[in-house]
């Protein structure tokens, strides 16, 4: 494992040119190199191993090829799914990804730009609302995804229209008392997604249980509602975390899902598909986040732009289908 | 986001010294500076916000204090969690990591190697079983986690010793035809710790149903343990998502958990204490597994090493606890 590695001399040596030489090759420049030297020379560099060093590299031409990518909690599988499908888009464009995660605390976040910055980022995606970060002499591309921020371009999930869509169908399957299970921080659009289709419908609005966006803030809430003396027959989750934590709720209250509650989730990470009974879910749409999140850091546009991406309803048995 | 960064000369008038000064005092060396003018420049760069170049440093220091980490799938929980503790653990060393996936294909693996190599890595993690990567030419430590290659230092849990304790505890509730369900791949420790429990009980082998290591494959593997002619009475999966799998098997097939079949499974990830009902997992140490294979790439010892972190039984109720 420690062989000494191969440089460009032998590079050089291997395909009888100048080390020079080697060097426009790899760096594509800045002096022309003949078609048969440069095969010549890749076929060294391919037959020997040479990794052209990248630090080096970057040091001249000023990039990395590196994002960095930073979320709340790395272990949340919204995030982990989402950063799967950046490291895959970054792939396909030779980028690699500098991945953390904050806890969801502010100044944390602070801190772990101040050091992505050190590794000269070619870009960084900054996930989910936290508090702005200090975005001072940030001289890199950046950004949000799910999050708002005053100078950086974002790319969202519709989560207002995809949560009035989730309700709606609740609505189409009967209902007329629905619960709403959210989260605080961020901007309450799945709040308002959910009052959009019960307005529409002429309904009064169900209990609201507010909770943090995990497994056990869903599990508290939907011991809440539950016991509300206006019980509802539906709950729309604003985060399958929540909605798994509903799920256990009526579980042990020996209700049933859907016949005595029915649920819809917002998300669709995978595990929603195993729940017992599978979950109902406004998925988002993580691959195109990610593919329009690459895209606007290696092509900066140079307004700040707000994208927002179509969720998609995905039917299963929670819901009463 | 574009304003000019502050750069080493600023750092240097403000603090009223030269330049080479101040890179002393952030490369801590090759020269010394007294306590008072060190103070003195460091509280330059805490006012201006001065961020020495990594890319830089990194090329006069031989290090970049980045870690590559190349798991199967970053989006399977169990990698999520276990590259969540290990950015934990190397952002308290002051690294970061730059993390991607192959969805266990080789050649993607060797690929990926290759390119993360480029970037002058400090260390390299080789996650989960794949067939062995070529390492010729790594010049950085590299630390295998889950998983045995012949040239590296591996931190694995005690697969074989938790799955036997996981199966005692069934074998402890009166289970006498206890089933398994195990993927392919890898050594197959964990169907020996099976065996193992079943043995010095003086039990028949129950049915084995091999599947991969996915919730599909659990519900594949599930189907066909119920619908055995020896159908056991509870089965050891070797993974979560296995189990959960498993779980909607038996939940479709009218039947109950753990009355009519009782489950433990192994891993231990945040998924499985919300399924329901919650599962009894064998838990995989991922935070001390991170610990060891951080310290391993930080501090290289001179033999390759094999370490085993034990794992935990944590007692929920699909084992009828």
């Amino acid at each position: 494992m420690t062989k000494a590695p191969v440089t460009r001399n032998d590079v050089a040596a291997y395909a009888g040119v100048s080390t020079a030489v080697v060097s426009y090759v790899v760096n594509e420049g800045p002096r022309r190199v003949s078609p048969e030297t440069r095969e010549r020379v890749l076929e060294a560099i391919r037959v020997l191993g040479y990794r052209p060093n990248a630090t080096a590299r970057a040091l001249r031409m000023g990039t990395t090829r590196t994002f960095g990518l930073i979320t709340p909690d790395g272990g949340n599988p919204l995030f982990a799914e989402l950063a799967k499908a950046i490291d895959k888009e970054a792939s396909a464009h030779g980028y690699v990804v500098l991945q953390t995660s904050t806890d969801g605390d502010p100044a944390t976040e602070h801190a772990k730009i101040a050091e992505l910055l050190t590794r000269q980022l070619s870009g960084l995606l900054l996930v989910a609302p936290t508090e702005d970060p200090d975005l001072t002499g940030v001289d890199v591309p950046v950004v949000a995804i799910n999050r708002v921020l005053e100078r950086a371009t974002s790319v969202r999930s519709q989560y207002r229209e995809g949560a009035r869509q989730g309700v709606e169908h609740l609505i189409g399957h009967g209902h007329r008392r629905i619960g709403l299970v959210i989260g605080g921080g961020g901007r309450a659009e799945r709040e308002l997604g959910w009052r959009d289709a019960l307005q529409e419908a002429g309904l009064d609005e169900g209990p609201i249980a507010r909770t943090t966006f995990s497994r056990a803030g869903g599990y508290a809430a939907g011991r809440e509602l539950l016991s509300a003396t206006n019980r509802p027959t539906a709950v729309f989750a604003s985060s399958d975390l929540q909605a798994i934590g509903v799920l256990r709720a009526v579980h042990e209250a020996g209700l049933r899902v859907p016949d005595d509650v029915a649920i819809v989730s917002f998300d669709g990470t995978a595990e929603t598909e195993y729940t017992w009974p599978p979950l109902t879910v406004v998925r988002q749409p993580l691959e195109h986040l990610a593919q329009q999140a690459v895209d606007r850091l290696i092509n900066p546009r140079p307004a700040v732009e707000s994208l927002t991406c179509p969720t998609a309803l995905t039917l299963r048995t929670s819901c009463g289908c």
